[in-house]
């Protein structure tokens, strides 16, 4: 225990080895995947939901969202394999076109501007082509700066989310 | 065979009755309810499809979005019990938000103008309400004048969904 805690403090910091990356398969970090995911999202939701709730309403959700579809993962790691961000993008009939389409569910990364986004939606688009998928859509909160980063990228606004509070 | 014709074509034409219309719930209705959402949603898609293709693609479509969440139906029908448009909403645990929230997935009429969608829509809140639902939810397409409708009904955008072909 000690002599692992003590290699691992020899590493340099992930801040130093992130421009460097790599993307791999991301089956094996599924943990670190949604540890960090279940960080992230919970920034974006509009409700007060005590800890306890929205862990329990968050593996609901994830439960659900794997419930249907073909999954694949990708994480970007350093070269030490410490995990830099990941994308999970699923494979199904698009409800609106019914064609074979993909959906990017998540695309996270610790370290912005840095090529890591890029790389990993890259990695995807090529995923889905080669399996078959039509075209690859998203979700984005209309308030959210990606906005503009996925219109770049080639993404183009097909549809809204129109919502009312009960 | 012949006078169950003779009754049929006995009563007044569907265009004269919607007006006098009543909310029912829809799962009598099921097969008259798809049938018809079959051939509006094709109108959606920006894809040539084979008339085979599509119904396939729908089917799969149908019975992926059936087998999360708890589904209701509501229909409106004319006093000889007749379709005239339906309402398609189901519970789940919202992907963003975290708490229990419905998602309207169909909203149709066979007749604007005449208050059928506002009724379907009312009907469709108050049992999400009841439910427990948080937020009611749905998606409609960037150039579809029904954004409009929508927004009068209380509904603001929340999301984009944007898209690449493949």
């Amino acid at each position: 225990m000690l002599s692992k805690k003590k290699r691992v403090s020899k590493l340099p910091s992930i801040e130093k080895t992130a421009r460097d990356f790599t993307i791999l398969d991301g089956e094996d970090y599924i943990d670190e995947i949604f540890e960090n995911d279940m960080k992230i999202s919970r920034s974006f939701t509009r409700f007060q939901l005590s800890e306890e709730e929205y862990e329990e309403n968050y593996g609901r959700v994830i439960k659900s969202l794997l419930s249907t579809g073909e999954h694949k993962f990708f994480v970007a790691v350093d070269r030490y394999d410490r995990y830099l961000g990941h994308v999970w993008v699923c494979l199904k009939v698009d409800t609106v076109d019914f064609v074979p389409s993909a959906y990017i569910y998540d695309i996270e990364t610790l370290f912005p501007g840095m090529g890591i986004g890029t790389a990993l939606m890259e990695r995807a688009e090529e995923w889905a082509k080669k399996k078959g998928a039509r075209k690859i859509s998203l979700r984005v909160d209309v308030s959210n700066p990606a906005r503009k980063w996925y219109s770049e990228k080639g993404y183009s606004e097909r549809a809204v989310i129109m919502e009312k509070m009960l």
